[in-house]
């Protein structure tokens, strides 16, 4: 009971309205502004009383704290006030129940007033009210805060606080909306369970179906979890609203991984109601110029998502590294986006260094399950995109088998995908697919093309498109690989190596078109394919350099390149040597004042070699 | 007449308001919305009514058709509906008789509501209303539809539907604008009237006036029909809304060309009544960086051109090579445009290869009428740009006399271009304001330096400015070209050829400063014109070369460049010779570790071809 | 008196309310737009009436000028009028008496209608509202006016013009606004007197206030009228709205003077209430490519700001060069900033050539005061800033040492201002912070990196971020600077000079790697700083060299590189020699195929120069 000398001051709760006011009483309130004839005070967000300024009894600035006495309720709702000043006092919340509705179910309630108890997900200042991106266990909304147009309403209120929101339901279309009368920080224990509460629930929303896969394959099955593990993970990703960065290996088989995340990603977004733009704003594809994560393509990534995130109130994003990101080459950018506690998935099919591991979330990689890079990068992504989202299936399994032969796969897998599309495509549509995403994506530079790829790969179902789009490509694509053959072919240079393999050399960068299509690494691909089938049955490498470095193709020669990388560099003295690359198939960089010396040790390692009769 | 157990619904037309419902009778409807006390049903887009819930009988979605009987019309108008279940019906269509309104007549209907027929060019959604940009037969006009802050107004209308309109037409200032009440895609025979009547009319208004040329020209006007074609093609474009990106060589006479007609577009467009954004957001000029349209260029206009139809509803780009596309290096981009079905045209100076005709919808070249080189690029683009906006006339007539001079046009019509504008422009500042351009447009890069190049131009009639900047830019340029002259010219070799003419060469990369002003083309040509100075009355051949490149300048050599490109090509095997220009100005590619074999039978051929004494 | 033939019309002045008009006068009035019942007539801008289409006279079309009598003035203050026309007429203008508020009063004017007299600082149309920029003496504000969404309210008013501005004051939270309800062009004498006395006043605000140097310095006191001079320039730019691009050398010193400045100017922009995106819109913050200013980047700056000041009515910005900017390199780009006026400002500690004075409003460098460059830029920009904003003092205090160590300062000021963090930052601290900024710079390629670049300075208050950011960056940087050491070591070559001095060469392009860290000068100085260490009390000189550059690094040899430049320029002839630098460090270019030529040239000038015993 109160201490009779107290003066008792009530504090209206956010959800409280005028049936909540009574006259006599005392309210806490905050000073709203300034009138010639008073000063307008705001007992909670919806309910604003006027002290005539007779009845004011000291000076105020705006958004003081104000003690208000309601001497009278007037029939059109206006509350008339006078200026308290108690000496001692206690402040007793009124608060009015109410029933909390759940995100996904505001779309039963439209137009009418509901409270909610959500996460803040973002923060999105527009030129007119502030967005807010709201997230419980059921689902993801957005909610308007209007205060003066550009201008943050509640800056109290930050990401990922817990809070009770009440507001009306806008609803027209497809698109839900609540416009808020007024938002709440919860926070101790009333926030920690709301928290808790909506973290349990996304966890289990976020839970991919139980799908079967698209065709049977061993290691595929033993890769499940790990499958599941980054498809709940993005997905999670998703109902947050996080953005997502997807860096890609700029091949046919990146392309085919990332583009059907991208696809499942943008369904399931739109699923939750985001619109396009906002969609393409949180997920953003790029192929990656190296065939790793560089420095620079984080710097750059952190750059931006940093300002995001001062600027619009952006998560941190979720980085996701497909045909990319498994060998310690990723290290350095891994440890920058550590610093800043970015979480880093991959989706690989290099031949991993387990060290990365340290750094990732988690990490889809055949050889973790006695696999290796013949269940391709794409294989492996369409996988991940139809746990993302199911409905997405049909539209993207042809990928896995433009992959499968993009990426020369020669596990059963190939096969098995080629099949699963032939009654749409043959294996040569598949190859010649391929081909018009490497050569496109050359063109395209480092851009995603996004438009013209979905093109290529019909993702619009627009097959007539596609067909004369490919075809062109791919006429353009060995046009300007027969022009390149015609400019290199007579230079190469031939010589037996004492364990009798064919060692091919080419001098790429003085006897190749610079800065077009084939770039060396396929020009030196391109003239190896030729010379083994101009020497069938017999071991072949083929070495094609620049001034500092060389790029390997091998047939029937049990090398071992990461391994003559690492003694050249111990070896060389100066020579600045360093590369890699799967076992038979690489590159080695050298300083170019040592080239000679580079390129000798490497063709004396590569005579040393056991052969074998290969396979034609 | 109506079937006595059959129960007659109505529909009630867009134009359709109150005085046309009627008590008592059944219509049909959309339920719009659900509030406590009942349902709102739409009876078209402008009518609402109530059904209270206690006239409800099955559940209903939003958006569900349901069949309604009219009550009771309130005096506030308000309607009271009761649902009706009728088993079998007819419906039948109400309408009201309405004035069709032509879109450049709005401007009298200020405030009034006026019924449209009309196409759709653009459907772009702002992050408030859906903004629609409607063409008829009279004019282009936007209309305004809003259901909710950045959603999609009338989703089932598309880009190039013929639509029937409703809507208040407001006005203030010279912006015009139509609040959508409702909106009716016309199908079948209506739409196709409808179709037809607008084409011919836009048609009809495409057609440019008939003006004189600014000067005397056989060659030009025997040009006259096809540069009438090219202005209404563009014309037409901007008429209908459609985005025009326009490509042209960056040097002064692609620039001078590039310019006359930015300004002429920009000037029918804000005629049409858009606002500066709009008009350079579908209209972008781009210097291309190759003599040619780059795959690389259509890969990146296509890039964005897809995804601002996807985002924006925008209409694909109509294509406008100027300076530029003749030649069969144009080819391999033309068939990527062609697979979009983009339109494109040329107007063009250099010597046409006739297969380029068939990707175009235009192509203006002196070629095809006897005419050469020497009626450059800008002279042709002045009169496109006068064809389409007769107004621009006086602004750019000095444009055509800067391009000839810039291009060393020897054709009559340069004197007469430079007599035109003699009272504010003698030839030598013609050429300052030629060479300016080619020095601004070097830092420039391949940015459009809109502003930069109006002040050049004089575009903004600000005299004074274009005096300093000009005078500073020349004097740059100057100093720029002495300090190059001072590096290369010691190392020039000199040798006389079989022929008599004289041969001289100079390894531009490693005798002249890389990446500045004069890049290696134009060193080798002031170097050229230096010694042709130096050796009057005698042939002169000069040869800058780099790596994998050289570049031919000569007079009084009757060399066919492109013939000899073409026998080196089939006489060096491995040389990846390439190359072409004009017969005696070009210039020729090779690998670079082949480079003495090209040059040395680029120099034995030179050494064959006929001398003449040439005009000094 | 007036003459008896002759009617009285009056002109109602923007601020003439219902309570100036008479019923029965006649009035100058504008139509306004037209309804069925009649026209529409503006009598000022707060003022419109009815003429009934009974009582219209003649035909008019809207905006037309019109007379009208008021016949009757409605107790709802609608206005009926009655058209006339007058045939002869004296206009007399009816004004109301008005006070003047300032605007940095408008705050408690909250909710009136105040009237001001300003300077027109900015005009920005956005999709909704006009946005005006208001400056006056007391303080600048925004003010909205709104005609139509997109279209420009009152096309009449220009940037700098002096306007009287009446409308009502709106304020919620910290952001004021005025909402025009009329805006007048003052000219004459009173625009004349508006536009002196706010020059005054700004004037005066723009005085920065009297603090102490952080430091005590001989020279940075001599120098601080033209460091007060420097940061009142930029305070009056920020009180004027004018755009501000500061450009600065890209390495830790010019990072650390730049980002001073930048905190400062952005902290009074949101003092004077900018939000944070017009602040970045404002300030532009970007890292040069080159050691000076490039003719590129003056180009790209003026690109944008006549595209910005032609699409936003933005003003053309002030240019600030830190680090930068005080050499003759510097000249042409200038010229071209002064041809369009720009206004720019240099704080810089290199050697400065007198003659870029003629180019600047105000350059701030040890040398005008007998100083030298240990005083390095980052000291000065940190003065700087705490004179443009003083409460930045303690965010940026760190700064000086952070840059004294990064260019190896041996003033004795580097160690005041280590002392003066030493409580924060040790020495080594301080290194590891300045190798950070240098390494991410690299990667950031020339990107401002600006919130990586704060944290990696603790300019968010977050220690432990910058910890594991600064560790990780050092790592990085000191293992890539082992690898380019292994790598180039080996391949130094050695000689003795006829002076007695080592000299040693590197060949810092065939024996090192490319396009990574560290770059070519930071190679050379590596090499270097370890042959010193290596030489302890010997001269030693480091030539690094490429195929067309050098770079020079000495100790203990007294060369005036900026003086063997200029002869070897004179005495090899097609060398195409440039260059210059500090005395003892700088660069030198040449003509890749003069190479052997300037390197022999160089090396016997070097061997020349006396020589003393280096301090070790």
């Amino acid at each position: 009971m109160a201490d009779s000398y107290e003066t008792v001051v009530y504090s209206l709760s956010p959800n409280c309205g005028l049936g909540e006011v009574e006259e006599g009483l005392i309210y806490a309130g905050t000073v709203q502004g300034f009138a010639n004839f008073g000063t307008f005070v705001q007992l909670n967000a919806r309910l604003k009383g006027l002290v005539h300024k007779s009845n004011i009894l000291q000076e105020h600035e705006e958004r003081d704290q104000i003690f208000v006495r309601v001497i009278n309720i007037r029939n059109n709702g206006n509350i008339d006030l006078a200026e308290v000043i108690p000496k001692v006092f206690r402040l007793e919340t009124v608060t009015k129940a109410f029933k909390v509705t759940k995100l996904a179910e505001i779309g039963k309630q439209v137009g009418r007033s509901v409270t909610l108890e959500t996460k803040v997900a973002q923060i999105k200042q527009t030129s007119g009210p502030t967005i807010f991106t709201l997230v419980d266990e059921s689902g993801s909304g957005n909610a308007a805060a209007f205060i003066e147009a550009g201008v943050r309403a509640y800056p109290e209120v930050e990401l990922g606080n817990a809070v009770l929101v009440t507001g009306e339901v806008m609803r027209r279309q497809n698109q839900l909306q609540i416009e808020v009368s007024s938002m709440q920080v919860l926070s101790g224990d009333e926030g920690q369970a709301v928290h808790t509460r909506i973290e349990e629930a996304l966890d289990a929303r976020a839970e991919p179906e139980d799908i079967p896969l698209l065709v049977e394959s061993e290691v595929m099955t033993a890769l499940r979890p790990e499958l599941r593990k980054v498809a709940k993970l993005i997905r999670r990703a998703v109902l947050e609203a996080q953005p997502i960065i997807l860096r890609h290996h700029a091949d046919a088989d990146g392309i085919c991984a990332a583009v059907a995340v991208e696809q499942a990603v943008i369904s399931l977004m739109r699923e939750e109601g985001d619109d396009l733009d906002t969609a393409y704003y949180l997920f953003k594809r790029s192929p990656s110029k190296a065939p790793f994560y560089e420095i620079e393509d984080i710097t750059r990534d952190l750059d931006f998502a940093l300002k995001d995130h001062e600027r619009f109130g952006q998560k941190l994003p979720l980085i996701v590294l497909m045909d990319n990101g498994s060998t310690e080459e990723d290290i350095p950018s891994m440890k920058m986006a550590r610093v800043y506690g970015l979480p880093m998935i991959v989706v690989d099919h290099h031949h991993p260094d387990a060290i990365v591991d340290e750094y990732l979330i988690a990490h889809a990689n055949p050889y973790h399950v006695g696999g290796d890079f013949g269940i391709t990068a794409g294989m492996l992504g369409a996988e991940v995109a139809r746990l993302i989202y199911p409905g997405i299936s049909d539209r993207i399994r042809h990928l896995p088998a433009v992959a499968g032969v993009g990426d020369r796969s020669e596990a059963p897998e190939r096969q098995r995908f080629l099949d699963l599309v032939s009654e749409d495509y043959s294996e040569d549509e598949c190859k010649d697919i391929a081909l018009a995403l490497d050569y496109e994506q050359f063109w395209l530079r480092f851009n995603d093309g996004r438009e013209l790829v979905k093109d290529i790969l019909n993702l619009k179902d627009d097959p007539a498109l596609q067909k004369r789009l490919v075809s062109l490509l791919v006429e353009e694509a060995n046009a300007a690989i027969e022009e390149q053959m015609a400019a290199s072919m007579p230079h190469v240079t031939e010589e037996i190596l004492p364990n009798g393999a064919n060692l091919f050399r080419i001098d790429v960068e003085i006897f190749a078109h610079r800065f077009t299509f084939p770039p060396p690494g396929k020009t030196s691909g391109e003239i190896h394919d030729r010379l083994c089938r101009q020497h069938p049955g017999e071991p072949v490498v083929t070495l094609g350099f620049g001034p500092d470095f060389a790029v390997l193709r091998s047939r029937g020669v049990m090398m071992n390149i990461p391994r003559m990388v690492r003694e050249l560099r111990d070896e060389i003295t100066g020579g600045g040597i360093n590369g890699g690359g799967h076992l038979v198939v690489g590159s080695i960089k050298f300083v170019e004042g040592m080239r000679k010396a580079a390129l000798d040790g490497l063709v004396e390692k590569i005579g040393q070699a056991p052969t074998e009769t290969p396979r034609t």
